[in-house]
């Protein structure tokens, strides 16, 4: 195939630029076009911190959490409290439940949920890893499951209760409240959420 | 204000992406978080990408459309007529005419409109390299002016004209034809646009 582009410099931008989710050539165009009038270094700032993100960023040896060291600031801080760990999907859900502000233990990022359909099994996920952290860590006395309310995050669910269930330590297993949103219309929720929703209704607080 | 994310090279990352046009904090977030589920090298080729494009493009000396040369590809081939000088608002509207395959004359970049209310001025604009190219490019004989139908691009038509009408030099000034679009409903073509269209009526085609 021809060149699209006369320079192949700018070609390589877009090819490379539209590697990214949800942009396609045209928008990769765009954003490359803009680089070129904005002052170099501003240009060379963006290249240089993907760069720099995908060689500094680790995983955190303990939950899994994305870091700068073996082990993440969560786990590391004095001030959270190791009696809890949230299990999540993704370090997205991590950041999520952090900017609530409402939660003060530590987490476990599964890194994606049980799905058949995308071949994901408990293999590709860190499944014996947070096995091993909750029969070898003493301090842990809850497990929240904070998964999506989905299939794929109920079947994940069902597959921690029945291996945490086989280990000798025992923990509490809790998993999210489900039921209406705030700020959403009784009218516009779905059956499923509204049956839950009154099923597990809760003392009325002023 | 406190650091968003747990991280500081996420949050550099984020801040860098961000700062591409039509990308907020939450795509930044999404897409930084793509790349670091992705191979090593393609994050650098990323990167390196966006900093090789912002060294090595550089501007056609002659037209001003990007090259990685002193002469861009279509000013140095002979394969270009040197007759015809057609005259365009960005880089982008240069691709848009390549891509037609309808033209094989050359180039002027002019990097914008006259637009007074953005402050942009013929000053702002390369409009004096245009007039010295037209005075000392003996092989010019006509000028396309085809920026875009709008009150700017007319306005800086009507600057090249009286510009090019004082120069000792004459050039035929042409430029694009308006009319309907190719594939648009009649019912749904603007007033201006239709008028336009039935006083240049063309001879009819089978």
């Amino acid at each position: 195939m021809e060149r699209e582009y006369s320079s192949a410099v700018l070609e390589n931008a877009v090819t490379a630029l539209s590697r990214l989710p949800g942009i396609g050539r045209k928008t990769a165009l765009r954003l490359a076009l803009h680089l070129l009038r904005r002052p170099e270094d501003e240009a060379d700032a963006i290249g240089k911190a993907i760069v720099e993100l995908r060689h500094s960023i680790r995983y955190c040896s303990v939950c899994h959490n994305i870091c700068e060291s073996e082990v993440c600031d969560i786990c590391s801080s004095p001030a959270r409290s190791a009696a809890t760990v949230c299990v999540v999907e993704t370090v997205r859900d991590v950041m999520s439940i952090e900017a609530t502000g409402q939660y003060r233990g530590l987490y476990h990022v599964l890194g994606g949920v049980i799905s058949p359909i995308d071949g994901i099994g408990p293999d590709q996920l860190e499944m014996a890893s947070l096995a091993r952290r909750i029969e070898s860590d003493e301090a842990v006395e809850e497990v929240i499951l904070a998964t999506s309310p989905t299939v794929e995050g109920d079947t994940t669910n069902y597959y921690i209760y029945r291996m945490l269930s086989r280990l000798p330590r025992k923990v509490r297993l809790t998993q999210l409240a489900r039921g209406v949103a705030v700020g959403n219309d009784i009218e516009y929720t779905d059956e499923a959420t509204l049956a839950r929703s009154i099923v597990n209704r809760t003392p009325f607080e002023i």
